[in-house]
């Protein structure tokens, strides 16, 4: 399956180095102060993590302001999606999305149903209302991947309910919500309901820029917590992402700044993108913007890119979006504007069509 | 599920340092030169590990002496153990043995056969030649935890010619491989036979002193590699797990030094223990003793240990074990020397029955 961020796989094709557009990580890079509390922390490889990550846990109920007994953890995002995944009927996706939902429900032979997002990237809801049954899990990327939008707050309340009264389950994938302009914080809208059927994943992944540590967590019900310690692998959260989610969220200033300078940048990218002939970049809520190839497709777009060393994100693995989509990440000005300056000068010649 | 390592759950009920003989980590710490490697690759921190962990899988074959496309990697051994028991139709189990054979076989509601070990914890042949059947995955402990003891040569062998012929799997789990005396090398052994129907497990965890990075590694055929791909979870090795990898088989001197001295202090300890009334040792090929309690319950001895500051793992999870035996790991000579002395003065006090 692809991902993005796969730098390696094309390094050898580009002579010098590349600027990876293809994963959507922190432009400002991992929070100051974090690598003295890894290196402090060294002797802790030579033990087990707490087997119950407790200190960690309740880092992570603080940021989240939820209470520790919501916290779930997992190696990453993914393996959450995963281990909600084992728990389900049926998962209902809406497409396109993130690849992991669909592959994970293969991989542990659950019936699948997939809908199709409207045209605007917004929820068929009528859709929904008329397939939805008891035991169903549904996984909604809000903001979602590769579109970048979040769900309108009225919209995701309508989908709740729908949820409840039917007896599914919500699982929202909230990997990028820091990088998007306030709207709702899904975990204090949901503490009213005592999380009943519904979960909300984020990730230090992106946000915190540490895809390499692997720290996953997200907020659920004292039930589902429960439900889950029954499936979970022991000690999957190493002891360098344990330390680091101990360390991080304490950073207000790194975590403002990095809001803003996204803020600001995104606005910049679809600014500048929107005035490229041959390119349509759809609005987004995050730190990443699906483009729409007008006259080009995808392969010959990347090829040209490659060798101007930019790396993208081809989109022909979301089927749904055929071979005319790339995705790019939101980084520091400098970068954006050497991709701006390659999309220009690939307009001006004529390759965008 | 009880584990051993979990010192923060007893940390309260002493106050002072905890000796903790519950887990079975090599008492010379992890390698030296380690820790620089670590820090010289943080900026890794910030991009995806390499999704197809090139580097890594040529420094694992290196060491296990396989090809590159014969390794599999995991979050440690039980995210490998796990994706096995996705696979399979049947699981089988020879108890007692470690804890998370079940417990995966459970989360994916897998069909379970288990089997006693005989009263010498070796394998009971006839019961198995007479249960296995095709499409049955065997996982075996070697050595075994919790008795510590290697499958003699033959007997692996008519094992695996076994499930050959009813077209089962066998998975042997080495995670203390480097522990034991010399006796044979599984991977070179089953070189000749293309890895058909078998996989073997190390691990990085036990031996090389690092259970907080959680890297977990085996050796299978190109089939089997490629039937795990499909349901392995993207970046599941940690960019820290992912350096290691790539720096620790080289140090042979430290390789050396450390099976040398677990030689020397499991034949020290066994010595002393075997002296001791009240207790008895099982023989042991590796770096962890099961000693059995004569007149004590394990319950009374722990908390009897724990007042002296150290904590030793209960064996009753072993539901097989019962409520009297005690498992202790091989630790440096000055540890070794405070246990021993330890059960030597309960003994003298009449504690040991």
């Amino acid at each position: 399956m692809e991902h993005g961020g796969d730098l390696l796989t094309y390094k050898d094709k580009y002579r010098g180095k590349l600027i990876d557009f293809s994963s959507n990580i922190n432009p400002l890079g991992r929070p100051k102060g974090l690598d003295k509390a890894i290196i402090e922390d060294f002797k802790d490889l030579e033990a087990y993590p707490d087997i119950h990550y407790r200190q960690l846990k309740e880092s992570v109920a603080g940021y989240l302001k939820c209470k520790t007994t919501n916290v779930i953890l997992g190696n990453g995002a993914v393996e959450i999606i995963n281990n909600f995944i084992i728990l389900a009927d049926r998962v209902v996706l809406f497409k396109p999305s993130f690849s992991e939902y669909e592959l994970r429900a293969r991989v542990h032979k659950k019936e699948l149903l997939s809908i199709n997002y409207l045209d605007d990237f917004s929820l068929n809801r009528d859709k929904l209302k008329k397939e939805l049954k008891r035991g169903d899990l549904l996984i909604l990327g809000n903001p979602n991947n590769p579109s970048g939008l979040r769900i309108p707050l009225e919209e995701l309340i309508k989908v709740y309910k729908l949820l409840i009264e039917v007896g599914g389950f919500l699982l929202l994938d909230e990997a990028f919500y820091e990088f998007c302009p306030w709207d709702y914080d899904s975990i204090l809208l949901f503490k009213e309901y005592d999380y009943e059927n519904v979960s909300i994943i984020r990730a230090a992944t992106k946000f915190f820029a540490l895809p390499g540590l692997r720290l996953g967590y997200a907020c659920g019900s004292d039930y589902t917590v429960e439900k889950l310690k029954g499936l979970e692998m022991p000690w999957s959260i190493n002891s360098v992402a344990n330390t680091a989610g101990q360390n991080i969220f304490s950073d207000k200033a790194y975590i403002e700044e990095s809001k803003d300078y996204i803020k600001k940048e995104r606005e910049f990218l679809l600014d500048e993108l929107s005035k490229i002939r041959g390119i349509n970049p759809y609005p987004s809520h995050t730190n990443f913007i699906l483009i729409k190839l007008l006259n080009v497709d995808e392969e010959r777009l990347f090829k040209y890119l490659l060798k101007e060393g930019i790396l993208v994100r081809k989109c022909s693995s979301f089927k749904e979006l055929g071979n005319n989509h790339i995705r790019i990440a939101v980084k520091d000005r400098q970068k954006n504007e050497i991709l701006l300056e390659a999309l220009k000068k690939l307009s001006r010649k004529g390759y965008l069509g």
